[in-house]
C-alpha cells in the first residue's frame, strides 16, 4: 500500500461501486427513485472516506445533486467514489454517476456529488484524518476547487 | 378542497411522514444512515408534488443537505414538506426533518431540504402544473426566495 | 408542552405516517399488501404508545382488521395514530387507515384498527403509564367505550 | 391430488413457513416487530387460499391477533396455516405460530388467527371457489364454530 | 422429543420453508432472482442445522446449484432441509426446492443443494455436533455417499 | 468500445461491485449471511453476462462456493466479476470475493466463484451469444479449464 508520511494517494481509496436496477428500486413509470439513488451515492461516499481514514465516519453535507436523466429498470448504475480533499477531522470525496442500458451498451452521465465525512472514534468522538496527497494535476486543481465549495456551502447555511 | 382559478394553497399538498429508525436503517454505531434519510426526504418530497400537481412527477435536483446531529436507532424521525414555488412544468417543495428521543421527549432539528421536481404525463413528458397560491407573508416571502435558489442552482450547475 | 398532573392529551402523541405504495409492497395484481398495511399500522400505533408514555412498548393486541377497498401501487396511504385509552402499565392507540389516487386526488376510508400496547422499562419489565387525560366529548366516549372492546378482547381469547 | 366432486380437503393446501428472526425484524429491544409477524401471518394464510382456490386472493379481514410472548432476534417461527370454512367466493383459515428458541430446542405458542380472503379472477372481479370438505370431527367442530366468528365479524363491523 | 444417547434422527430438525415470489425478488423479465433463490435455500440449511444442533452455525460450503427451469412472479417455492451427515464439529444438509403454479397448481422440481455448517458457540469457536442417526435404507445411503461429496469437495477446493 | 469480427475482450465486460455491512445483512453473531453473499456473487455475475451480451441473462448453475472465513458488519465486501468462457447461448463468468476491514485496511480473500448463464431475448427464449476473445495467457488458460469445469458439472448432474 502506498502511504508514506505526506498523506495517502487517491487511488488507495478509490471505491467502484455497481447496481442493477431491481423493480423494488423503482416507481410507478419503472424509473429509478431518486432517493434510492441517494442512498447509492452516500455509501459509496462513505466507502471511500472510511477506506481513506481507516475508521468510522458520519455524512456531514451533500452538496446539492442534479438527476439529468432517468435510469430505468434493468438499467445498470456505476458509481465511483474517490477523495478530493482532507482537513483536519473531516474529508471530501466526489460521487461520479453513470448508467447504462444493458441492451444496447449505451451510457448516460447522471450527475457528479461532492459529500463531505467527519472522522469519527468508536465513542462518536471527532478523530484526524490522514492528509489526502494530491498527485496529478486534475487533483491538485480539484483540491483548491475545494475551497470554493467549502465557501459556498458555509453561504447556503447562513442563507 | 380549496381549489379555484387562482391555483391551490399549500395546505391542500402538506405532507407528515413519521418514521421509527430500525436496525436496518443504521450503521455499526447505530446511527441513521445518511442515505436513508435522504431516502425519505425524496419520497416526502414527491408525495407533496404528486399532491399538488395530481399525477406523477420526477426529482430534478435536491440543493444541499447538511447533517446537523446523529439520529440513533430508536429515534422517531417525522419530516413536513410542502410546496413553496411553482413553475410552468416544475415545483419546488422544502422538506423540515426533525428527530425525537421518545425516551425524553427531546426534539432536534436535523435539516431543511429544497427539491425541484418536474411533472410528467403516462408517457413521461412534461405536463403543465396548477400554481401555487402563497398566502401567508412567510410563503409570499418564501416563494420570492425561490428565484434566489434557482439562481444558485444555475451557478452550481455550470461550476 | 401540554403535560400537568392529571395527565397527557390526546395531540401531544398523535402520529400522521405518509406512505407511497411501492412495487415490493404489492401483489401480483398491483395492489397493496395486506400484511404490509398491517406492518404499517402496528409501527403507527407503536410510534403513538412510545410517544405517550415516553418509553419502549410492545404490541398485545390488535383487533379485527377489515380490508374494505383494494390500494394501488403508486397510491399514498396516510395513517393517523392516537391515544384512545391508559390502563396502569397497557394503552390503546386507534389507527385511522385513508388512501388515496394522486391522480385524481380522491380519497377513501380503508380501516380503523384498535391496538393494545404494554410499556416496557429496558429490561423488558412493565413499567406504569402516565394516564390519558380525554378533553372533548368524543374522546371521552371512545375511552368509555374502552371497556367494551377490552371485554370483547376477553371473550375472543377465552373462545 | 385428492380432488373430488365434493370439494377440497384441508392437506391440499396446508403451509407450512419457517422464519428466522434477523436484525431487520427486531425492534430496540433485539424482539421480534408485532407488523413483521403480521406480515408473515397475512403470506401464509395468502399461501394456503391461493392454494386451496388455485388463483388470485385479497385479504378481506383478520381476526383479532394476541401477542402472548415475545419473540428474539435468533428465533425460529414457525407458521402453520389451513382452510377452515369456504363460502361463495370467500374461504377463511387459520394461522398457528410457533416460536423456537434455537439455543435449547424450547417451543412456545404464539397466537392462531383467522383470515377471510376474497377470490379474484385477473380482472380483480370475484371467482367461486371450490368448497372445503372438512374430514375429521376437528375440522367439522372447527368448520361449524366458523358462523359464530362470521357472526362476531359482523358484530365488529357495526360496532 | 426423539433423543437418544445414539444422536438425533431427521424428522427432529426437518424444515420446510414456504415463500410467496414478489415483485422484489424477480428481474425484469418477471422471473426469480437467482441470488434471492440462493438466499432462501441458505436460510433452510441453516434452520436445518441449528435445530439439529442445538445453537449457532455458519455456512462453510454451498455445492453446485443448478437452475432447471425459471420461476415466475406469483409462483410459490416450496424448500425442504434435512440432516444428512454430521462430523465431530460440522454436519450437511440437503435443500430439496420445488415451485409451483398457484393457477393450475402444477409443480416442478427446480433442484436439489447441499450444504456444509460449521457448528460455533457464542464466542464464534467451533463446539461438537450431536451425531446425525440416519434410519432408513434412503437416509443410511444418503449419509455413506456424503464421502463422495466431502472427496468431491475437496478435489474442488484444490483444483 | 473494442469490439471485433472475433469478439469481446474481458475487459469490456468486467464489473466491480462494492458493498457495505449492514445490520441487515447479518445473523446473531455480527458475521455476514451466506445467503446474502450469494445473492451479490449472483448479481455481480449477471452484470458481467448482461454487459458481454448486450441483454438479458438467466442464471444456469453456480460452481461449488466456499466461505473461508467469516465477514463482521462494517467491513466492505469487493466483487469483482469478468468472462471466462463462451458457448453458442451461455457463458462462464468467475467471480472472486474479497472482504476488508476498514479499521485497519486488511484484506481477506473470500472465495472463487464460477457461475454459468444462458443468453434471451425478451421472449425468454435462447439467444445467441458474441464470443469471448482471451487475451493474455491467464485468460487462455482459464478458457481451456473451463472445459474440465463443464465435465465436473454434467458429472456433479448425474450424480
Amino acid at each position: 500500500m502506498i502511504y508514506n508520511e505526506q498523506g495517502k494517494a487517491r487511488v488507495e481509496s478509490l471505491t467502484i461501486m455497481t447496481e442493477l436496477v431491481l423493480p423494488n428500486d423503482t416507481n410507478v413509470l419503472g424509473n429509478l427513485l431518486g432517493g434510492r439513488l441517494l442512498h447509492w451515492i452516500d455509501i459509496a461516499g462513505a466507502l471511500t472516506a472510511t477506506r481513506h481514514s481507516d475508521g468510522l465516519v458520519a455524512t456531514i453535507t451533500m452538496d446539492m445533486v442534479e438527476f439529468k436523466c432517468s435510469v430505468k429498470m434493468g438499467d445498470i448504475v456505476t458509481l465511483t467514489s474517490y477523495v478530493t480533499w482532507t482537513g483536519r477531522t473531516s474529508l471530501e470525496t466526489a460521487v461520479e454517476v453513470y448508467s447504462e442500458n444493458p441492451m444496447d451498451g449505451t451510457r448516460q452521465r447522471i450527475n457528479k456529488v461532492y459529500l463531505v465525512f467527519v472522522c469519527l472514534d468508536r465513542y462518536a468522538k471527532k478523530r484526524p484524518v490522514v492528509p489526502f496527497l494530491p498527485l496529478s494535476d486534475n487533483e491538485i486543481a480539484e483540491f483548491e476547487r475545494a475551497k470554493e465549495r467549502k465557501k459556498r456551502r458555509l453561504e447556503h447555511t447562513n442563507a
